[in-house]
């Protein structure tokens, strides 16, 4: 089942997408809505609103080979803020402080129930599903910014989308590629992963209580490319979606405050 | 003004303590409450409920010569997960798997208004104002965890109360110092910042947008001390509060889910 968060009047909810309809099955049975619902009709949301992203970083033997380094079983993670949310569709703003900014595909895990020091073989029932994410980096901030909180952090740079995908045959095998504009520049199997998708949200919940709607990115395999301004970035995960954004120039003259 | 927050059957507000009454007075209008409430009669909360915990790291100038590090206008940031958040007179836990874990005291300015790309002279009209935090933190864990994303994110690393202190003279001039049961282990101005608190607000919103109970911590001087179990921690800052934490040991049994 593929999964939007919408909004309709003044009500935010999970719909069940029907593709062929275009439309939406609400699956908040509290909203008293039974019948579809036009996406025309709808506020199409990121798909989710989480209080927290938590990334491995060096999680592909791939990009572990690319970076000279070894694997490890407890990977490196990082936070970014969820104000760096952005769905599919919505615009990727390279911020003028930044440089080059780069794209890197990953598989994101949405979290379903809350739970903490979960044991691999139990994490399939505390999820959601599964979105594509790219998480989108100031490369030229990264050796100023060693924890990665400003590289990692501006607004956008946490593409979701475009929908929760709930039924997946098996995680840990799907097939994961970047495209920038008709460039393919990433493409790898999440088998390639060091810790799999199930035993790394294993390893985040030993550390840290995850809540519904909450995100746990995979890493991302070797390669990854810069972006600029006019460029189409996707994200394609098979069984999982494609995830689009522009690429914007942020505006020459943001105001401060 | 001394603002907690507190919960009174179903409803979570913000109050300003009546230190010598013992008593809250609702801050919130719409709740209909005008009277003082005694704090026998509530529960108070963690004096935040943030989408945000964003930390600055290197930024005492006493803190790098202990590194060895010069100052930069740049301050490194990480981020601290919400789920890691207590208030004061809630237990820090040691987690097993973490070996040592150290104590930083800082102070934590609180976001008043959403801002994006504030300047320093208008960053005070966006607070809400300040209270005191700890950035706990599992020492043996930062090697392998660069990001600090383990390293700082357990549940309970992110100590931040008493209270919201909305007014204070001189953020840039105040006085801050931990102290582990009787024993002083940092002591320092919040002078010695390199970048001082308004000036770090403005640079933490020229990347992503801060939301109104977002927390920002000015990083941590020289010195800091390791927790064991049975210790008291207290941070102290003039004119704002103290925060204290009782450490526990992690349940020999935490059992997994």
């Amino acid at each position: 089942m593929k999964v939007l968060r919408v909004r309709r009047g003044g009500a935010t909810f999970y719909g069940q997408l029907l593709l062929e309809e275009a439309a939406v099955r609400c699956l908040d049975r509290s909203l008293g809505l039974p019948d579809p619902i036009p996406l025309a009709e709808l506020q199409v949301l990121p798909p989710v609103s989480p209080s927290k992203v938590v990334c491995a970083a060096g999680n592909f033997r791939s990009r572990l080979r690319e970076l000279g380094r070894d694997p490890s079983d407890a990977p490196m993670l990082f936070l970014k803020p969820p104000s760096a949310v952005i769905g599919s569709g919505q615009g990727i703003v390279l911020p003028r402080a930044a440089g080059r900014v780069e794209a890197f595909a990953e598989l994101a895990i949405v979290i379903g129930r809350t739970c903490r020091n979960v044991a691999p073989e139990n994490v399939l029932r505390c999820l959601f599903g599964y979105s594509c994410a790219n998480d989108v980096t100031a490369g030229d901030l990264r050796g100023l910014d060693e924890p990665l909180g400003r590289a990692k952090g501006f607004d956008t740079f946490a593409p979701i989308g475009p929908w929760i995908e709930t039924t997946v045959a098996d995680p840990s095998d799907l097939g994961l590629r970047l495209r920038i504009n008709d460039r393919l520049v990433q493409e790898e199997g999440t088998g390639d992963m060091v810790v799999g998708p199930l035993a790394l949200v294993s390893f985040v919940s030993s550390i840290m209580t995850l809540l519904p709607g909450d995100v746990v990115l995979s890493g991302s395999p070797a390669g990854g490319g810069a972006l600029s301004p006019g460029d189409e970035v996707r994200v394609e995960i098979d069984e999982v979606g494609v995830l689009i954004n522009a690429v914007l120039a942020e505006a020459e003259a943001a105001p401060l405050q």
